[in-house]
């Protein structure tokens, strides 16, 4: 018999920021006992995912191995990290593990899709060990930019692992657990042989900031206001929505929320009891009826989302609400790498409202929520660990996490979707390459990203499309006139012609000689209509289109 | 008979960076003598205008008006001043005027598009005048990150016009001519009535940086490099593209080009006699022989173009050469807002080759091109205008110029694209609201940006794409079934079921019972069978794809 070792593979979230999915496992070589750790999302765009509505890791190493999966852990309630569980949840079948928080907002996700929500469990952090198979999970509560986040503390017969997961060194978050150095020195002091480390911010050299240090700045912003007051925020971010809504309070304003995914945060932590403090809130229609400079907004739309609420204010009237000039519309968030052109976009919209725009003005309307390189080095020192694995980062952010922790005497190395090591010693051995991707939420329908149908539509998109339909008779003689139909074409060409007619020619001029071999053959004819096609449209518009040929044959009728 | 009068018409670049295209005229109502400044083009995007090549100024308003065009004014050479000569000059018509470099670039467009170069004519600057109509036309020598750019003084019977084009302050720009304080006060002396202006950095709050303090950071980084260094810059940069090349021979690099406009433009800049003290250049295939630490590569790509050089590179081997560890790679530049995915992709791309990516360290590797918010106050106090107009930005960046020209006590407002001004007097008077929009090269063919090709296109990408085809006999009975082609969309449904197959059964079921009032009618049946595609695919996919239908009736043939 093989002898047992401890693996570790992530799926998602190791070469990219998003979709975090990792799998720690125990036992012998191919019977080993797994764990999950997050489920999370992608978003999607034009330029790769076209129509796509969201993204997540292909689990199916995972979900060929369901009967061995022991539990799946969810580390804070971020999309990245709990978005997947209801589209992923059906594959894996275990049981999910959480805080109350984060397990409230995935039961969410589970009834969305019509699932049982009775198959998370919310758990106390640590002390409480929570037992899984081989391993000892303990959720260990850490500062991030929602409440509840933690990293998860595994006990495994060769050791202990800290998974980081995200984290911010924040002593004053408002909302949220404060970090605790004494705890988490402790945990050092139990022994940790291998940390697994959010990487997002490894190249800001500076340490990070403390949410706290924005009550005054925005304070001072929202009493300084003439007119009314819209600020955007994350809507997970419960302590800057919090900071702003007592910004708003203390100036004298109404508060209102607007946005689903505002609404359904402050109202979820407020069930659970996070979020104290909070003024009270006011409906839209009822915020309508009060003078400008009595309101203040807090909405949806940090990344320029066409439909969240910021984006609906920048275009006019929005829930019985017009911003105009003298209204102050504040970004109290930072654009996503990707976003700022859409974020531009609502900028340029309230500008041409008269609407005065600030972003966050280089930090001092927000706050990162990961850690900066010191504060990294600040957990190394705290932890104290063998080998560390960076997370949560493209391949340049791991690739100077792993020099980082090389430069304090650390084993790391980059560690990539797929990469399944064996970390039963102190040593970075990658054990097998598994095959993994990404899976898309199409509609309903979930598709792997690599089936072509995303491809296709780029390619349309490129391209146009042109639709040709020929009708053959019993003897395989065109009966009438092949024609074409465009989409996403010029109707004319660089000649003035009419681009449909043009095609049509040649496509008469090629059936009129075509011979009977090829008539007779579909796949043939597909063919050589295809090449027609694109050809002629090359020559009469610089480009070549995607072609669906429709043969009719009566023959087949 | 109306009075004469001076107008002012932005085509395009006032709301937006890029394809800039301005026009003054001088003259009675509707008969006008005009000029036209610059010809300039923006790049497309994925999610806006996909398949598009480039993007131009509508001026479809100047078209109809050729016969009134005293010339066309190029200010420099830079792609959103120049690059849609070539494809608008045939709807002008008008000489165009130029600088001897930017003249050449101006003549390189028209011969790519089969046209007559010599409609160019090249002029000396300031104090030699161009005669155009009503208007005399100087062009003064400014500053920016390109040679020979200039400001145009507009001598009009109303007063003088500074059309201020991109600038920035620069005293020691290296390549191209410095800032002249004392030529532009001696402008200002002789009496500027209105000035139009840059507004691109507006909100940058520090003065500008000159070209020449790149010269040691970089110099000191290619000297400390040990492997191979590459580095990219907008070819049109000169002065950085001499900097980066003098910066590899002082530490014994060999100096190797890669990228057509890279070339193109060292040798017109050579060949106009602008750049002078350039290190020996080799071939690439040479730089392949030499050890990787004596090599020195400066290539195109700075925005992460898929077919660029740096992209090229990032991804392995480009014209025998091969980044790996120990290399070195420097973006001097900075990356434009929207394509910051597609440098990360490339900086990405390196990381995983083991090569060390650099971007501008916050400016220590790049300076900008632009006047900065006090290096455009400094030019408003040579200048001594009445009227400024800001230019170049987008509404955003218009807004917050002009709110600083009316902090000095200058009249000022937000003039965008299509906004006709009157300026005979110290106001901004709107005359008339003139039609504008985007003009696509599409392949080879110029459409309307309103045409509805390309909202088809991002249907396509968006919703994927049906083709039906329903054969009817003489008696406009379904000869067969209908059958559907899809593309860009999952071959099955939520419920696994093959997607065409039920799309089949569903029009199947549909023909069945169709009435023959229907069946008669081409719309009425393109229109039902379409509704039958959208919802049958909403049910198993939860998405409405775009359907073509067509119909083959044998009656017809």
């Amino acid at each position: 018999m093989k002898p047992n070792r401890l693996i570790y593979l992530p799926l998602g979230g190791a070469g990219e920021i998003g979709m975090n999915c990792y799998v720690y496992g125990y036992g012998p070589e191919g019977r080993e006992r797994l764990i999950v750790v997050d489920l999370g999302v992608t978003f999607p765009e034009m330029e790769t995912s076209p129509g796509v509505d969201l993204i997540m890791a292909d689990v199916s190493w995972l979900a060929e191995r369901a009967d061995r999966i022991e539990g799946i852990f969810i580390t804070h309630g971020h999309e990245d990290h709990v978005g997947a569980v209801g589209h992923l949840w059906p594959k894996l079948g275990a049981r999910i593990h959480a805080r109350p928080f984060t397990a409230r907002l995935a039961q969410g996700k589970l009834i969305e899709q019509g699932l049982d929500a009775r198959v998370v469990t919310a758990h106390a952090p640590r002390p409480e060990w929570v037992e899984a198979g081989p391993f000892r999970v303990q959720f260990v509560p850490v500062s991030h930019s929602i409440p509840e986040t933690s990293m998860l503390l595994i006990e495994t017969p060769v050791g202990r692992i800290l998974h980081g997961s995200d984290f911010k060194i924040d002593r004053t978050p408002g909302v949220g657990e404060a970090w605790d150095e004494a705890m988490l020195r402790e945990i050092g002091d139990e022994g940790v042989r291998i940390l697994t480390c959010d990487s997002t911010n490894i190249f800001v050299p500076h340490p990070g900031r403390s949410e706290s240090a924005l009550a005054e700045p925005i304070s001072e912003l929202v009493a300084g206001a003439r007119g009314m007051v819209a600020a955007t925020t994350f809507a997970s971010n419960l302590a800057r929505v919090r900071t702003l809504a007592r910004a708003g309070q203390a100036a004298g304003r109404s508060v209102c929320l607007m946005g689903r995914a505002m609404r359904t945060m402050v109202q979820t932590a407020t069930e659970t009891g996070l979020l104290s403090g909070m003024p009270p809130l006011i409906a839209p229609e009822d915020a309508a009826e009060l003078p400008r400079d009595r309101v203040m907004l807090i909405v949806t739309g940090t990344q320029g989302e066409r439909r969240a609420a910021s984006a609906q204010l920048s275009r006019g009237k929005y829930l019985g609400h017009e911003m105009k000039a003298g209204d102050l519309f504040l970004f109290s968030s930072r654009t996503i790498p990707g976003n700022e052109r859409a974020v531009t976009r609502v900028m340029n919209g309230f500008s041409e409202l008269g609407v005065d725009v600030l972003d966050d003005q280089g930090g001092r309307y927000h706050v990162s929520g990961h850690a900066n390189r010191p504060d990294i080095e600040a957990l190394y020192a705290l932890i104290r660990p063998r080998v560390v694995i960076p997370q949560h980062g493209e391949h340049r952010h791991l690739r100077e996490h792993a020099r980082l922790a090389g430069t304090h005497g650390l084993v790391s190395d980059v560690v990539t979707n797929g990469m399944m090591l064996d970390l039963s010693e102190d040593r970075i051995d990658v054990a097998e390459y598994i095959e993994t991707g990404r899976i898309y939420l199409d509609g309903s329908v979930l598709i792997g990203a690599i089936d072509g149908v995303v491809r296709d539509r780029i390619r349309l998109a490129l391209n146009g499309h042109v639709t040709v339909t020929v009708v053959l008779d019993e003897d395989d003689a065109p009966l009438g006139e092949a024609w074409a139909d465009l989409m996403g074409l010029p109707a004319s060409g660089k000649r003035g012609g009419d681009l449909s007619e043009a095609i049509e020619r040649a496509l008469a001029q090629f059936l009129g000689r075509a011979d009977a071999r090829t008539l007779r053959d579909d796949a043939r004819l597909d063919e050589a209509i295809r090449r027609v096609v694109r050809q002629t449209s090359l020559e009469e518009i610089g480009k070549k289109p995607e072609v669906t040929v429709v043969v009719s044959r009566l023959s087949a009728g």
